[in-house]
C-alpha cells in the first residue's frame, strides 16, 4: 500500500469517514440500473483509488468486483461501510460490521426517524447499539459522502452520473439528501468545485455540528457551506464555528423555515415573539456563520468568504461601504437597490480618490455609481478597481460588467482577476448579460462572480455584517446560591414553578434588574411605606391575567381608598377563579414614563436560552417590532438590541424629545440575561412586562418566571 | 412593394415605430468597430426586409449602402429614423427629418436630461420643436427598438450580434437601455424570445405608458414586460394596463427604487409614511401589474402570465392556494418557504384527491407536498399533475424535479409539458439541479420553467395575487361646491393654504368623516355647550405643533378651568411663537377609545393621489405598519386597509376582546379618499391624527389640509 496517497485528515475518524482505503457496499445490487448499484459505478467511475467490496449474500460476484456474504468474510481491514438495505434489515447488518471492526457505517437505507412511529424507535435501537459497539453512524437515510478531491464518491446521487468531479476547497453538508445533487450539478455547470460533500440525513449520531468540526480541521477545505432544514445540535455546530474561526475559515448557511409559524406558544408572550426561526438567525449571527437568502448566493458566495476569512471583523457600529465600477447603468442599480435592502451603503468616489484617478488620465464624476460605460478600456477599468480595493472609504467593490462579459470574455474578465489578487477587501463581480464564459474564467481564478443581482447583493451584505463569534456562556454558581430562595419548594413561601409577580419582582432584583419601590402585605391591617398613589395588585399565581380577573386597582389615592379596592379586588377575583388562592397584596408606587418595554428570556427549543426585547403592551406580539440576542447578552449587546426597537424610539431621544433612562434598560436586559449563566439553566421562562422608562429611571413593575420541569 | 408581409400594427403610428419599411441611419458610421455602425450591421445580420439608408454627409456609401448627405436626400418615403449624431446636431438632424416627413425618429444620442442642466433645456428643446413639427421622438438616450419576430433590430445594442434572434409573444419596454441587452441575451440562452423590445430612453416624448398600449394592440404580443426606474407618466401606464385587461393580456414590471428613502418631507407625517416606492407598490397592485422581485422573475414569468391572462380574478378574502408535486423534498422546501414569506399556503391533498388517486393505483400521503420520490414515473407524475389541475382545493400546481431533469429532459420534462396542455390554471416547475435541456424543452412548450427557488416563488405569488385594474376616477363637481367655503380666499374667515384644525375638522365633516363633538369659540366669555370634562386648543394656522407651543389643555372640568387654561395657552403661544395668529379656541369632548389611528391623503409625486392608514401618533412613522392605497377608495379597499395595520388589531377584536367601530373608520377613510374626486384635485395634503377609535363610535379629534398651491 505504500502507493497510496497521504491522508489529508489526521483525526482517524474523519479519514475513516472521507478517505476510506477499503469500502463495503452493502446490499450493492448486480443490476446496474438499480440505484443501490451506483455507489459502486460512480467509486469506478471517478477514479477509487482504494478497495470495494460489495455485499451482497446472493452473489459471488457484483458489477466486476468479488462480492462476499457479510461484511466479516472481506478479507483485510474495511474502513467505512454503507449500508443500502432495507429498514428492517439495517441492524443486523451494523451488528456484522461492528464484528469485522468497520469504524464508520453510512446508513442509506430510509424508514428510521423520517418516517415517525415505529422508525423512530428503529432509530433510537440501532444509534444504542452503534454506541454501545463503539461504530459510528451517518444517517440513516442519508444519500452518502462525497470526498470531492480526494476521488471517493460514495453515495447513491444522481447527479454523479457527471462525467467528472468539479474539485475545488469548498466543503458541503446537506440535511436534504438530493441537495447534494442539486449543489454538485450547480457546481460543476459553473465551475465552482468542491472538496467534500456530505449528507447527513436524519442526524442519529454524526450531525452537521461534528461534520463541519472535521471540515475545519480539513487541509482541503477553507470553506463550510450548510444546507439545513433545522439545527439539531445548536452546541456542536456553535464548537465548529469557534473553531472555523481560529483556524481563519468560513462557515455560510442556507436554512429553510423562515416562514414557518411559531406553533410553540408558551405562557408568557415571548413565546410568540421570538419564533425559532428568529432564534437561529440570532445563532447564525452571534456565531460568525452568513446566512444566505437564495439557492444561489450559497453555490457563489464561497470565493467571497475565502479570500475574507482571517481579516479583523469590520465596525459594527456604522454600516458597511461598498464602492462600485459599472459598465452598465441598470445592472449596477439592481445590485445596489438590493444593498440598500440589506442595509448596506454604496458610496461614490470621495474628492481626494477622484484627483488621484485624474493623475491617471480617468475622469471619474462625483456619483454614487462609477459608471466606465463610455469611458472604459481594460486597463482604465483595472486601474479603477486596483484604487479602490486600495483606498479606505470602502469596505468593499462590487465590479459590474455589461454586454463585454458576452462576447469578450477574456477581456471583461481579466481586469477584475488582476485587480482581485492583490486585493485587501472583499471584491464581487456581477456579470448583467448571461456570460458563462466569463463567469467560468471567474470562478476558475477564485474571484466570486454573480450570476443575478439579487444573489450578489446577499454575499455581499452577509460577508459585510459577519460578527465574530461570541463568548462561550460561563456557569456561575455563586448566582445559583443567591437565587436558591426561589428555587420551587425551597421554602415553605415558594409557591411551585410559577412565581407570582411579587416573588418574579424579588427574584429579578437579585439578578440586578431595578425595581419599582413596592411592598407585599400579608394581611389587614393594609400599611405600608410606599408613597401614595400607588397601584394594588393581588399575589396569586393562580391568576396569571390579573387585569381580566379584576386584581389590579391603578391611582389608589390613600389608605381608605386602599381598603376599599383589596375588598373589591377579592369579590371580583373570586367570581373569575373560583378557588383561586391569595398570598397577599402587592402594593407598588405609581410609575410614569416615556415608553414601556418588554424583556422576556427563554429556551428556544433549537439554540436555547434567548433574551428578546420589545415595545411593552398587548401589541408586542403583533407588532414584531423585537430584538432577539442569544442569552447571556453584555452591555454592547443590550445597547444595540435597544436601538433595533423602532418603538423604543422615544427613549432613546427621538427628534431631539427628552430621552429615557436607557442605561437601566440596558442594566435590566444584561441582569435577564444572566439567567442563562446559572448552572444546568434552570429557569424555563422569565418575563418583564413592562418595563417603565422614564427620564431618570426605568424600573420592572410586573414579571414572571416559570421553573423548568424538575428543578 | 407587393411582396411585403402584411403589418402586424394597424395604428400608423406602430407601424413607423416598430415595422419600418425604409430606415434612415443618421450618423451611421462607416467603420464597422463603431457603436454607430452596428445598427446597420444588426439590421442586415438578422435579414431587415425593408431599405436600409445610412445619413453621412461624408460618404456616398457605408458599409455597402448607398449613404445619403441627409434624409431629405433620401429616396421615397422613410418610416422611421434613427439620430446618433453628437447632442448639438440631433436638432438639425430632426428637423431635417420632419422636411423628409418621417413620422417617428429614435435618439440614441446621449447629453440631453440624463445629463442635467444645459441637458435638460436642450431636451425641452428638442420636444417643443418635435410637437411642433408633429414628429413623434422615442429617446433621447434610447438604445434603439427591436422588432424580434419582424427581424428590425433597430438598435445599438451590442446583445445584437448574436448570430439568431430569439422570436417569441413578449413584449419589453426599459427605461435602461443597457437592460435590453441583458433581458435579450438571458432570454436568448433560455429559449425564452421576444415580440418588440424597446428602450425609451428618458422618455421625453414616447413613454412607457403609450408604448405598453401599443403592445396590447400588438396582434404579435401576448405578455408585456417592463423595466423601471421610476414612473414618469403614471395616467398613461393605468389606460395600458385597463386596456390589457380588457384584451386578457398581461403586464408585469420589475421596478428599481425599493430602497430609496423617500426624500420628500411634507408638513404632516404621512409624506415620511408614504414613500413613494410603496405608493408605486399600490399603483401596481391596483392596476394589475404584477411587481416582479427578482431580475430573473421577469424573464421567467411570462408563460405564467400567458396562461393565466382573462381568467376570472381569484377571490381576494382568502390566501391563494398551490399544490406541490415533487420528486425532490429538499427543493420542493424551498419554493414552498419563499412561498410562505409571500402569504401563499401550500396545500396538501384532501382525503377525496388521495382516494381519486388511489383507483388509479397511485398511493398519496395527507402531507402539505406530494412527495413522488420514490414512486415516480413519468405517467405516474402526469397523472397526480392532471388531478392537481383539475381539482378545486388548489388556485395553482408547483411542479419540481430533480436529477431526472439534469440527465433524461425529455422523461422528466414530458410529464408537465402533457398536463399543462390543458391546465385550467397556473402551472410552475421548478428544476433542482442545473437542467438547461429541460428548462428549453419547457420554454419551447411555452410551460413556466423556473432556474432558482426564489423567482418560482415570486412569480407564482404574483400572478396569484394579481388583482382587477381598479376603477377610474370620476370628477365630482356637486363635491367642489359642497367643500367651497374653505377654499382659499373663499371667505374673509379662510386663512390660506393651509387650513387650521377647526376648519380642518369642518371640512373633513363636510365630507363625511365622523368628527368629534366640538365647538370653536371667538371670544370671551367662553360658554359653550360641549359637555364638561373638554379638550381646550387654541385655533391657529401660525402654531402646527401645538403640543409644543403649549396651546392644549387636556381634562379641563369646568366653566372656571376653562378660563384659566384659555389665559395660560395665549401666554405660552406667545412666547413659543411671538405674533402668532390666534383665531380663537377650540374645545372639544374628551374621547376615550381603544386605539388611535391616521388617516393620511397626498398627492405622491409618481402616481398621484393616495390614502394611507396607520396607528395615530408620534410613533406612526417609525412603526411602518401602514396601509396604503391609491385614492379614491371604496369601502372594500378601506376594510382591507384597516386588515392591514398590525397596530389596529385591538379595533379588529383581538384575542376576544371588545371590538371598536370599525364601520366609522371604514367611513373615514372613504370620506378622506373622497379628496382625489374633487376636480382637479386641488387639495395637496390632508391628515387626521388621531382618530380616536372607541367601540361604539370613531371620531376625528384633529386634523389639517393643505391645499395646493394656486388654488
Amino acid at each position: 500500500m505504500s502507493a497510496d496517497p497521504p491522508f489529508a485528515f489526521t483525526d482517524p475518524l474523519a479519514r475513516a469517514l472521507f478517505e476510506p482505503r477499503s469500502i463495503a457496499l452493502i446490499g450493492a445490487s448486480a443490476d446496474p440500473g438499480k440505484n443501490t448499484a451506483r455507489p459502486q459505478q460512480f467509486l469506478r467511475r471517478h477514479g477509487f483509488a482504494g478497495a470495494i467490496h460489495p455485499v451482497n449474500p446472493g452473489r459471488d460476484e457484483v458489477l466486476g468486483d468479488r462480492a462476499y456474504p457479510t461484511p466479516e468474510a472481506i478479507p483485510g481491514a474495511v474502513d467505512h461501510a454503507l449500508i443500502m438495505v432495507p429498514a428492517p434489515r439495517v441492524l443486523p447488518a451494523l451488528e456484522s460490521c461492528a464484528r469485522k471492526g468497520i469504524p464508520v457505517v453510512t446508513v442509506y437505507s430510509d424508514g428510521f426517524a423520517e418516517a415517525g412511529g415505529e422508525g423512530e424507535r428503529m432509530q433510537r435501537e440501532l444509534v444504542a447499539r452503534a454506541r454501545a459497539l463503539g461504530v459510528r453512524l451517518l444517517g440513516p437515510n442519508s444519500i452518502g459522502m462525497i470526498n470531492v478531491a480526494g476521488r471517493v464518491p460514495l453515495t447513491v446521487n444522481a447527479a454523479l452520473a457527471a462525467d467528472r468531479l468539479p474539485v475545488g476547497r469548498v466543503g458541503f453538508v446537506s440535511q436534504s439528501g438530493t441537495m447534494l445533487g442539486t449543489v454538485f450539478s450547480r457546481g460543476q455547470a459553473r465551475g465552482l468545485g468542491f472538496s467534500r460533500m456530505v449528507s447527513v440525513g436524519t442526524e442519529s449520531d454524526l450531525a452537521v455540528g461534528e461534520i463541519a468540526r472535521m471540515l475545519v480541521d480539513d487541509p482541503g477545505t477553507d470553506v463550510i457551506l450548510l444546507f439545513l432544514e433545522t439545527l439539531r445540535d445548536a452546541p456542536a455546530l456553535a464548537r465548529a464555528a469557534r473553531a472555523a474561526q481560529a483556524a481563519g475559515k468560513s462557515i455560510a448557511a442556507y436554512k429553510l423555515g423562515r416562514s414557518e409559524v411559531g406553533a410553540q406558544l408558551a405562557v408568557s408572550h415571548t413565546g410568540a415573539l421570538a419564533g425559532s426561526d428568529a432564534a437561529c438567525d440570532a445563532f447564525f449571527r452571534e456565531h460568525g456563520i452568513v446566512r444566505v437568502h437564495f439557492l444561489e448566493t450559497l453555490l457563489e458566495i464561497a470565493p467571497l468568504l475565502a479570500r475574507d476569512a482571517g481579516r479583523p471583523p469590520r465596525p459594527a457600529a456604522r454600516k458597511p461601504r461598498v464602492a462600485v465600477v459599472s459598465t452598465t447603468g441598470g445592472g449596477a442599480a439592481m445590485v445596489v437597490d438590493s444593498l440598500g435592502l440589506r442595509g448596506v451603503d454604496v458610496v461614490g468616489p470621495p474628492p481626494a480618490f477622484i484627483a488621484r484617478m485624474a493623475t491617471q488620465g480617468i475622469t471619474l464624476r462625483e456619483a454614487p455609481i462609477i459608471d466606465l460605460t463610455l469611458a472604459a478600456t481594460s486597463e482604465r477599468y483595472e486601474s479603477v478597481l486596483r484604487g479602490l480595493l486600495a483606498d479606505d472609504f470602502c469596505d468593499a467593490v462590487l465590479a459590474v460588467a455589461g454586454t463585454s462579459a458576452q462576447f469578450h470574455p477574456q477581456l471583461a474578465v481579466q481586469p477584475i482577476v488582476r485587480a482581485a489578487r492583490e486585493a485587501g477587501k472583499p471584491l464581487a463581480a456581477f456579470l448583467a448579460p448571461q456570460a458563462d464564459a466569463s463567469l467560468g474564467l471567474l470562478a476558475a481564478e477564485g474571484v466570486a462572480g454573480f450570476r443575478t443581482p439579487e444573489a450578489c447583493a446577499d454575499a455581499l451584505a452577509g460577508v459585510l455584517t459577519r460578527r465574530p463569534v461570541r463568548a462561550q456562556t460561563v456557569p456561575d454558581p455563586r448566582l445559583s446560591e443567591r437565587l436558591a430562595a426561589w428555587r420551587p419548594g425551597a421554602s415553605a413561601g415558594a409557591p411551585g414553578r410559577v412565581l407570582d409577580e411579587a416573588a418574579a419582582l424579588a427574584l429579578f432584583e437579585a439578578l440586578g434588574v431595578p425595581v419599582v419601590e413596592r411592598e407585599v402585605l400579608r394581611s389587614a391591617p393594609w400599611s405600608h411605606r410606599v408613597p401614595y398613589p400607588v397601584v394594588a395588585k393581588l399575589v396569586s399565581a393562580d391568576l396569571p391575567h390579573k387585569t381580566e380577573a379584576g386584581a389590579v386597582t391603578l391611582g389608589v389615592a390613600d389608605a381608605a381608598a386602599l381598603d376599599r379596592a383589596i375588598d373589591a379586588m377579592r369579590t371580583s377575583a373570586r367570581a373569575h377563579t373560583p378557588g383561586a388562592r391569595i398570598d397577599g397584596v402587592l402594593v407598588q408606587a405609581m410609575q410614569a414614563g416615556l415608553a414601556e418595554a418588554l424583556i422576556g428570556y427563554r429556551h428556544d427549543p433549537l439554540v436555547g436560552p434567548i433574551v428578546v426585547l420589545g415595545a411593552g403592551g398587548r401589541l408586542a406580539e403583533l407588532m414584531r417590532d423585537v430584538s432577539l440576542r442569544l442569552a447571556p447578552v453584555d452591555e454592547a449587546q443590550a445597547r444595540e438590541m435597544v436601538g433595533e426597537v423602532a418603538a423604543l424610539a422615544p427613549v432613546r431621544g427621538y427628534r431631539g424629545l427628552p430621552a429615557g433612562d436607557v442605561d437601566s434598560l440596558v442594566r435590566a436586559l444584561v441582569a435577564v440575561g444572566r439567567l442563562a449563566n446559572l448552572p444546568g439553566q434552570p429557569v424555563a421562562e422569565a418575563e418583564i412586562n413592562p418595563m417603565i422608562i422614564a427620564r431618570d429611571r426605568a424600573v420592572a413593575v410586573d414579571g414572571l418566571i416559570v421553573w423548568g420541569e424538575g428543578t
